[in-house]
C-alpha cells in the first residue's frame, strides 16, 4: 500500500454542499451544474461530505450516490475525497468501501465523537488503523472540534502517519502550533497536512500545510486558489493582504452563519445553494445583511 | 393529543445496553434474558437507546428491531421509551414512526448537535415541534451535554412543554438549578422532569423530578428503586445515605468508564454485558479493578 | 487544633458586598448600617469578602479594615468568616493572620487560580496545608469555578478534610454529585459542606450540606433562612416551593447580573447597595427591568 | 498623545521571570546579572511582569521595584514594557503611574478577569480607555485566556486601537484568524500586534504580527531573534524549519511545565532561574527529564 503515499494533496479543495429541493430531497442536477462550474477553477479536487455536505443529515444511500454524482461530473484529474466517517468502526469501513466503489480516490474519516469520555488516544488509533487497513483507497484523518467537541491529539496523528494507507489530515481547528508540530514529525513519511479553513490558511501554510479544504472556495474559489499560489510563489506581502480579505467572508460562511450562510453566498455567486435540511434554519434577513457586509467590505460583492 | 399528558413517568427506568456477540452482531436472545430478569424489579419501564444503548453505532433496522424485542420481552405494563433521535428532523420523524409501530409507548428525542453553532433556541423549537406534531406517541426531550456538547436551554424546555404531545424531559446534565427552574415553570401543564443519572437523583427529586433514567439501574436496579421509594416516603436520612453509596458505582458505569464499564458491571450482577462495538474499547485490567473498588467500598460486591 | 472542628457552620451566611461612595472609596458607615439590619435576621454569621465583596478590587489594608468593621457591627454570637485568599501561599498566610487579628472567627480561602495549568492536586494540597497550619483560626476551602476557572477536586477536599484546622468548604459550583461525594467521605471527621448559592441550596442539603452562603441572603435573608428551616423540619413540599421561587431572584443577583445587580436589589430592600468599583459597570435600564421581573414574578416585590 | 504611536514594537521581547531566593524573597542581584547577559542578545526590549514574572504573587512595592531594577540594568535603547494590570481600573491606573515613574517606557495591561460574567465588551472598553487616558506612557493590551479564562474580542481591540495612547496588543492565545483580523482593521492607525508565544510566532507574523513576547526567549534568545530575522528577510523555508524546532521547547516552558519549567531551563542555559513562589511547585524529576528531551530532540542541549 506504500505507493498510496504518492497521491499529491497540495492544492485547494472546496467541501461541496449538498443541494436540496424545497422538499429537502437531493437535487443531483444542481450538483452536476455546480461541479461543472467549479471545474473551471484551478481546484485540486473536491471534498464530498465534509461537514458542509450536511452528511449527518444524509442516508447511507444518499451519501454514496453523492460521491458517484460528483465523480461523474468532475473534470478528469480532479481528486475526489469522500467523507466516509461514521460513529462505529465497522460502519465506517462499510461506507469507505462503498464510496471507493462509487469513485472516491481518497476517503476522509472524521473522528468518532459521541462517547467523548472514552475517545482516548488508544481508541482513535484502533479506529483509524482498522479503517485504513480495510480501505481500498488512502485515508485522510479529519479533526473538527467545533462540531465534534473532540480534538485528535498531535501525537496520535504522528503515530498514525506511520500507517502506509494514512496519507494526511484535514484539521479544522486552526491551531498553528499543532500544525507545525504535526508537519515537523510527519513530513519524513510523506504525510500531508491540510488546513480545514481559508481563515487560517496562510498561517498554516507557513509551517508546512500543503493544501486547504475551504468552505469559502465554493463561492470565492479563484481567490482561495490565488492565495495558495501567492504563497507558493513567495509573494508574502500580497498573500497577507489577500488572506486578510478572506477572513471575514470565510468566517461568515462557517463559524458565524454555517451551512445556511454558505448556501446563500453560493446563490450570490451563480451557484445553486438552496435550502438546508432541518433543523438547520434559513438565515434571518438581518443575518443575510450582515453576511453581505462581510463580503462587500472586502471587495467581493 | 392532550390526553397523552396523562402518561405517568414517575419511577425508575434503566437505559438498556445493547448486547453484542464477540463479532459485534446483536444478540437478541441475551437481550430477552436480561429483560426477563429486569422484569422482576420494580421498574416503571425501559429506555431503549439512550446513550447506553450505543445507538449511534446501530443501523436504522437494528434500532427498530431492538425496540420490538424489548417490547415483546417486557412484562405487561412496563412503559417502553424508545430513543428515536437522529440529526435531521425528517429522519427523526421517520424513526419515531417506525419505533412507535414497533411498540414504543413514548419516544425520547435527543437534541440534534452536530452543527453546534446553529443549534439556536429557534432551531431546537422547530425541530421538537415538528417531531412532536408528527409523532403518533408522546415525546420526551433529551439533553445530554457530556455526549453532545449542547444543552437544551431551560426556557426552550418551558416553551416546548406547552406542546400537547411533549410530556417530559430526561436531563443528564444534573444542574439542580435548571431542574428546579424547569419544574417550577412546567408543572402546571403536567410536564414531567426525569433525572438522567442516579448520581444526582435525590438532589433533583427534591426540586421536583418525578423519575430517573439511571445507567446504574441495569446492575443495581433494586437499590435505585429503593432510593426512589425512600424519597417518596419522606425518609430523607436513609435516602441520603443510600444516595451517597450510589454515587461512586454510578460514576464508574457512566462518566469514568462509560458503556464498556457498565457492561462489565452487568456481568458481575448476573446479566449479559458483553463487548461494545468499536471504537469503544474494553476496560484495561486496572480500570476493572478501580471499578470493582467503587462497588466494593460501598457494599455492593 | 482539633477543637476547631467544633465550630458549627450550619446556617445561612450572606456574603457581604462592600459599600462604595460614588468616588469608589469605601463607606464604612453604610456597611455598619447594613450589618445592623442584617443582625435582625436569623443568620448564622457573615462572610466578609467572598466574591460579592469585590475583594479582588480591594487593597490589603481595606480588606482587613472591612473585617474589623463587620466584627464590630455584628451582633454577639454571629460567626465572622473572612475571605483571606490571595494568589500566593505566603500572601494568603499573611492576610489570614491579619484578618484573624481583626476579628475573623474563621477564614475562607479561595483556590489560587492564575496559573491554571500548574494548579495540580498536589499544588492545592500544599497551599491549603501550609495556610491551615499557619492560621490561628480554622480554615474553610472555597471553590468558585465561575470566577476562577478551576474546580477543587473532590478527592483533594477529602484529603484536606483530615487536617485538624480545615473545617469545611464553600462550593459555589453546585454539582450535587460532588456535594454528595464530599459529604460521604468527610462527615466522619466533622468536616462541613456549605452550598455557595441559594439556587441549589435544597438539592445540596438533601445530600448533606449543612449551610449556605447565598448572595441572595443580602436582600431576601428571611426567605433564605426559612428555606434552611423548612428543610431541617422535613417540610419537603413547602421547601421545594420556596426553593423554586428563590432560583430566579438568586440567578439575577449572581450569574445574570453579578455584583452590580446584587447592589441594585439591596437598594430595593432597604439596604445600601450603591455603585461597584470599575471595571464592573452599572446595570443598564433594561437589565434593571429584567431583574425586577425576576423578583416580581416570584412574589418578592 | 498621538506621537506615542511612533514607538516601534517590532522585535523580540523576553517576559522576564522574577528570581527568588530559597526563602521566596526577590534576589535583585540575580535579576541584574540575567539582564546583563540578555543585553548581549538582539532583543528589542524587555517585558517586566508578563505572566512569567509571577506578578500575581508580588506585592505592589515589589512590582514597581522590579521595573526600576530592570530599567537600570537594561542596555541603552532597550524598550521596557511593564505589566501594570490589576483587577480594578483605579488600581491599574495607580500601578501604571508608579511603573512609568520607575522607568517603564510602555505599560502592558492584562484584561481584568475575575468577574468573567460581567467582563463585557463595554466593560473592557471602559477599563482600557480610562487607563490609557490616565497613563503617562503608551499602553499595550494583553489577552491571555489560558490564565484568565477571558479573551479580548477582536472588535473591541479594533475600537481601542483608535485611542491615541493604545499602541498595540500582546495576544497569547495564538488564533491566527484573530491575528489576521486585528491586523487588517488596525494597521491604518499604526497599532501593532505582538505574538505572545514563540510557538505560533511565524504563523502570526505571516498575517502581520510585528514582534513577539516569548517565554522561550529567556533561554533561547538568539534562536527566537533569528526566527524574527529569517521572516523579515523572506527566508520562509529556513524560518519554517527553525519554527518547527522551537515549538516543543517553547511548549515545555509554557503550557506543559509553566514558570517552574522555564526557570529550570534558564539554569541550563547559564541564567539564574531558581525557585518559584508557592503554590507553584518545582518540577518532578520525571518532568525535568521530559523537558530535557524536548530541548535535546531539537538540538538545543
Amino acid at each position: 500500500m506504500a505507493s498510496f503515499k504518492k497521491i499529491d494533496l497540495s492544492g485547494v479543495f472546496p467541501p461541496l454542499p449538498t443541494p436540496f429541493n424545497q422538499d429537502e430531497t437531493i437535487n443531483y442536477e444542481h450538483l452536476r451544474n455546480n461541479v461543472t462550474k467549479w471545474n473551471e477553477i484551478g481546484f485540486k479536487g473536491y471534498v464530498v461530505q465534509g461537514s458542509n455536505g450536511e452528511y449527518t443529515y444524509l442516508s447511507d444511500t444518499e451519501r454514496v450516490e453523492l460521491v458517484r454524482t460528483v465523480k461523474q461530473a468532475a473534470a478528469p484529474g480532479k481528486l475526489i475525497i469522500a467523507g466516509s466517517g461514521c460513529e462505529s468502526t465497522q460502519a465506517t469501513i462499510d461506507m469507505t468501501c462503498k464510496m471507493a466503489e462509487a469513485g472516491a480516490d481518497v476517503v476522509m474519516v472524521i473522528t468518532p465523537f459521541y462517547f467523548k469520555g472514552r475517545m482516548t488516544s488508544q481508541a482513535f488509533k484502533t479506529h483509524y488503523e482498522k479503517v485504513a487497513s480495510a480501505s481500498p483507497v488512502p485515508v485522510i484523518l479529519y479533526s473538527v472540534p467545533a462540531n465534534t467537541g473532540v480534538d485528535l491529539p498531535a501525537d496520535v496523528v504522528v503515530q498514525l502517519s506511520q500507517h502506509p494507507n494514512i496519507i494526511g489530515i484535514k484539521d479544522s481547528a486552526g491551531d498553528v502550533t499543532k500544525f507545525g508540530s504535526m508537519v515537523q514529525h510527519t513530513q519524513a513519511s510523506g504525510f500531508q497536512v491540510l488546513a480545514g479553513s481559508a481563515s487560517f490558511m496562510l498561517g498554516t501554510y507557513t509551517v508546512g500545510a500543503v493544501g486547504c479544504v475551504a468552505a469559502l472556495a465554493n463561492t470565492l474559489g479563484k481567490e482561495v486558489c490565488q492565495l495558495h499560489n501567492l504563497f507558493k510563489e513567495g509573494k508574502m506581502e500580497e498573500a497577507m493582504k489577500l488572506q486578510h480579505r478572506l477572513i471575514a467572508p470565510n468566517s461568515a460562511v462557517t463559524r458565524k452563519f454555517g451551512v445556511p450562510g454558505l448556501k446563500v453566498a453560493m446563490d450570490w455567486f451563480g451557484y445553486y445553494g438552496g435550502p438546508t435540511r432541518l433543523p438547520l434554519l434559513p438565515l434571518s434577513p438581518e443575518e443575510v445583511e450582515s453576511m453581505k457586509a462581510d463580503f462587500q467590505n472586502n471587495g467581493f460583492l
